[in-house]
This record gives C-alpha cells, sequence and structure tokens, in this order.
C-alpha cells in the first residue's frame, strides 16, 4: 500500500496542511502514477469549504490531474510505465448502465455509480481523495492519455475546465457559420473561446467588464462585449446560434435568452445555488433551448485532449506552490486568477 | 371584395357578435375558400381579451381553420377549387430569410415577418381576421392540404393543437424505446397523447387530477399519473426522456425535470404571464434541457396533417353554433371542454 504526501483540510473554514495518505496497490487493471501537476477548479473550492453539503474530512481536492504512470496491474494493456496521462473528475462507474454503455460515466445510473475523484467512496469502500498528491491509483479505463504534443501542466487544468467546455460547444453545435457566445472570462471561459474559435465558430465574449478583453481577442474572439453595456445587448439580439455561461450567480436569464436566434442554445455549466428566475415565453416564442451541461465521459475528454493538441490550445496557468493553495482558494473566489492555478506536485 | 360574415367582439370585456367583413379577391398565387369549422384555441381567448396586450377591435379569432377551396387565382399551381384546406396560426411571411428557407416560417426574422391569421397586418396593410367567419384569402404557399381520410372538423384543432405537440415530440425524439410525458391532458394533451403513442414512445400522462384518466388510456397512454402524488412522482424520478407540458400556470420545473433522465428533454408550449422559478443545478447536473417550441412550419404542419390521417388520430371535440361562442370560452378557461371546441361555421 503505497503512502503518498498529500495537502488536506481538516474543517470548511480550516487550511491546507501537509499529509501523508495511502492509495491502495492497483488491482489487476489499475494503473498507479506519480502526480506532476494538478489544476484548481472552484469545484474544489465548494466542496473543501462544505458549501455543497457536509463532507468528510480531511478532505484532499483536486480534479484536474496530470502525471506519468510508474506501475501497472498484470492485466492492464492500455498504458505502460512512463506514460503520460490524466484524470479528471471521476474515477470510476458500474460500466453496465446505459449511460455507461453510451460512454457517458458521469451519469452512471447503476452501483456504486459514478465514483468521484475526491468525496466520493471507491469500490473498496474507502474514500476517495483528489490530486493534491503525489500519486493515485486509477482504473485503466478512467484515465486519459496526454498527447505528446502537450505539457503536463497545461494538460491537467483541460480535465474538468477543457471538457466542460469542450462537450456542450460540439454536441450544440459550434461550427463555421455560426456565432457562440462564451459568457464569463474566467478559468472555464477562456477555454471556451479558445474551443469554439477552434471549432470554426464566430465566438464572442460577454463579460461583465472589458477588463479581460485583450485576452479574449487574443485567444480566438472576435468581438467581447460587456454585459452592462445595453446598446451593445440590444445590438446582439435575436443573432446567437449558441452560449455557454459560465457565470454562477446573477446570470440574467432572459436577457441572454433574448441574443438566441429561433431555435439558438443556452447551455448552463454553473451551479447557482438560489434559484434563477425565466419567463418561459422568452424560451417558447423563438423555441428557444435551455440546456444544463456536466463535464463529460472518458472518450469525449481524451476527444478533447486530442482537439486541443491538434489545436495548439492550452489553459493560461499560474504555477503554485502546494503550501499556497489557500492563497489560491481566496484569489479564485475574488476572480483575481489568470486564469487557473495549478499545484506543482514537485513542492509537496 | 367578397364581404363574408364574421363573428367579432369589439372590447376586451365584450362577447361575440355578428358582422360583416372584407375579404381582399384572391391575387395571381391566392387561394380563397370557404371556412366550414374553426376551432377555438386558448390562445384565441387570450388575445380577444387583452391578455397578451393591446389589440385592434374589432376582433375576430380563430385559428384553427379548414374548409373547401372556392376561388383561385390565376397563377395558382398546387390547389384547385372543390379542394380541402386548412390555414393555420400564420397566412404569410417573407419566404427569404434564413428561417424561412428551413420551413420555419413562423420564426420569420425579414419583413414583414410572420404574418399572423389574426392580429397581424397583411401584406396588403390591412388587419388579418381569423376563421371566425365564412371565408379567407390565403397564399396558396401558407395553406395545407387535409387528407382525403380526414375530416374537415377533425382536421381544424391540428393546424394549432396538432402540431403545437407534433413538432416538439418529432424533433426531441419520441419513438420506440423512449418514455414520452404529457403534462396537461387539454386541447393540446390529448393530442399530445395520441402523437406520441402514434410515434411509438412509452407514453404517460401527468395530470393534476385522475379526472381524464380513461380518456388518456383510450387515446394510447400506458399510464396516467396525478403530479400530486408524490410517492408516484416519486417513482417516476429519472425516468422520462422527454417530457411535453402544456400547462401554462403553476408548473413544478424542478419537479418535472427531476422525472428525466440525463440528457433528458422537457419541453414548454405554455405561455405563462408570470417569470418561473428553476433550479439551475437541476439542468446542469444531468445536462438535462428545458426548451421552448412554437407551432410548426407550413412544411411540418402538412407532415403533421399526413401523420394524423396515416395513424387515425383526431382531436376529441364538441361542436357548437357560432353564437355560443363566448360561452365556450368560458368553459376552456375553466377547463370544461373535452378537448376542443370546433365552431360548425354554417351557423354564422
Amino acid at each position: 500500500m503505497p503512502d503518498v504526501a498529500a495537502y488536506a483540510i481538516d474543517s470548511p473554514t480550516g487550511r491546507y496542511a501537509k499529509t501523508t495518505i495511502t492509495r491502495r496497490d492497483p488491482g489487476p487493471t489499475e494503473v498507479f502514477f506519480d502526480i506532476h501537476y494538478t489544476g484548481i477548479c472552484h469545484s474544489d473550492i465548494h466542496t473543501a469549504r462544505g458549501e455543497w453539503g457536509p463532507i468528510t474530512y480531511p478532505f484532499v481536492g483536486g480534479h484536474e490531474i496530470a502525471g506519468v504512470v510508474s506501475q501497472v496491474g498484470s492485466e492492464v494493456t492500455k498504458f505502460a510505465v512512463g506514460d503520460r496521462v490524466g484524470v479528471g473528475c471521476f474515477v470510476d462507474s458500474c460500466r453496465e448502465c446505459d449511460m455507461c454503455r453510451q460512454g457517458e460515466e458521469q451519469f452512471c445510473t447503476g452501483r456504486p455509480g459514478t465514483v468521484w475523484t475526491y468525496n466520493g467512496v471507491g469500490r473498496d469502500g474507502e474514500p476517495t481523495a483528489g490530486g493534491y498528491s503525489t500519486g493515485i491509483t486509477v482504473e485503466q479505463d478512467y484515465l486519459m492519455r496526454v498527447p505528446d504534443e502537450m505539457s503536463l501542466e497545461h494538460a491537467a487544468p483541460l480535465m474538468c475546465a477543457g471538457i466542460t467546455l469542450y462537450s456542450p460547444l460540439k454536441r450544440w453545435g459550434a461550427a463555421p457559420g455560426k456565432r457562440v457566445g462564451i459568457v464569463g472570462m474566467g478559468g472555464l471561459g477562456h477555454m471556451g473561446v479558445q474551443i469554439s474559435a477552434a471549432m470554426g465558430a464566430e465566438t464572442i465574449v460577454l463579460g461583465r467588464s472589458l477588463a479581460k478583453r485583450d485576452d479574449g481577442l487574443r485567444l480566438g474572439a472576435t468581438d467581447y462585449v460587456s454585459t452592462q453595456d445595453r446598446d451593445a445587448m440590444k445590438r446582439l439580439r435575436g443573432s446567437f446560434d449558441l452560449i455557454v455561461t459560465t457565470v454562477s450567480d446573477g446570470v440574467d436569464l432572459d436577457g441572454l435568452l433574448k441574443l438566441l436566434k429561433a431555435h439558438g442554445v443556452l447551455v448552463n455549466v454553473g451551479l447557482p445555488e438560489r434559484p434563477s428566475s425565466i419567463h418561459l415565453g422568452v424560451l417558447t416564442g423563438q423555441a428557444r433551448v435551455l440546456a444544463g451541461s456536466n463535464i463529460g465521459g472518458i472518450r469525449e475528454t481524451q476527444e478533447m485532449l486530442d482537439f486541443c493538441a491538434e489545436h495548439d490550445l492550452a489553459p493560461m496557468i499560474e504555477m503554485i506552490d502546494a503550501d499556497r493553495i489557500d492563497e489560491a482558494y481566496d484569489n479564485v473566489v475574488a476572480s483575481k486568477v489568470r486564469y487557473r492555478y495549478v499545484i506543482d506536485i514537485s513542492t509537496i
């Protein structure tokens, strides 16, 4: 049973501290890999701080994980020692339900259901612990391969932020001839701009302010509009085929829906705590669509990594040492990061 | 200029009374047809009573119209005198915009935009007047052909109630192997049950009460559940591929969304006046979809008529004389009609 170093937090208001956790020896179809880099996702913060309900402490966050395989089980066929791999938001599922068979393991309806990378319970009955740690044991079918052209530190945030935007952009038809809006220019949004533009869509960022305009245009947006600019918003009415909003709170659903053409789609990937208000007539009159989207399955996540490699897309990251996780959390909450913190796991 | 008899209302609180209105002589590509039957749609009532905003009086309602061609313009190729035809919610559009070219004329973005059958303004600059009248002049491209097997009185309500349900059921995949819910067993819902079942989907009615259960089962539903029955609703959680709600007010969006599988779709065809509340997490967590739908284009409306004829589907109607429109309105508002009033236009 390999012991690994990790950073854990022991209460909703605690601070991260170095500790040791135990990973299981890899079973026949499992891989153990050394974690090199782990991104910090806003979900880590909500979970760690108990904002999405009570959790078990000590808690080790991190579901944007990239590293190098150092041990493989006897029946592992997909990976070898030395391979560069990544893990996202989940590490296992039933493999037998309709959703698993469709490659949508994040919606597993079987038992044990989707096993989340942290704050879950694995098949061994043990609580799962995330990537703020130096190594992890994972079933080979739940690992992604990091393309050769992609650095591990840039691969890490794609495991959640990348797939969260790629999946709805692909499903709902971002493509040449389409106008796509990305609401919010943060960790998710700045990947959305790149992916949408690479898919060939005319891509416009809808930000609260214009502070990140230059970055948006550099990443592929053709325009960057403030949602506070009433004239601009009026001018854009009825013009979008697809809008993806990455913002959790204070979203004016009716206002965004009115920007869509008939049959246009507004995808929400945020998880606001409070209920939202919507005039259904704005949907119905123009047969508009409001859709949710939640990461993606293993196959699609691999496809996203390959797409990003092919189009030379990468997150803009700020690398930090592991003893700065608390500070990073505060900065993420304050929208001060541009655009994703990545923990250099060698500093644990 | 043919004068035709009609029933008109002259104020939001007025009563319908017999009058005479003037239709234009059919232009080269236009058809004049004698109206035999016109359905009463709840939209007629909202419009007539000014509940959807101020309108011009006198007002002649009716956008579920069926009759027989009695005059054709010199260049009309699609119809001949004696043909059985129908008209729905609109009678013209620009024909050139993307939406018109896609056959989605109800979302016309050109000029003059979609010309609604009543409370609109035609190309001649005159206000449009609906089917509570003995004849109407319409462009041939905006007419449907009533299949031989279908009676005119049953064809009439399909022009709005039929297409309103057919379009979302088709677009969002009602088919064998799918479980479809129809919320509300009224003029719209009772057509939805039939169409969904004929498309091969397992169809369940979700009604406020079980009062119309027998009708629902006879029309093709495999089950009929009260939305007030908490146990039943809990049992159905996560089990539907598609739900179409025809109910305008008091709909519990979160509750209905929870009945859907991952990627399941809730379609709303109602137009509630007040904003609705929704927890976006219910959409996002399972990548569910909330869509609007608004009638259908000419091509799809014809397809729906042919589908209903092929599968022997028809609305259940109550035939009334034209002098009972006010009484019928009150009964529709009180949900007392089973399931669609049709005016016998020969009584005007």
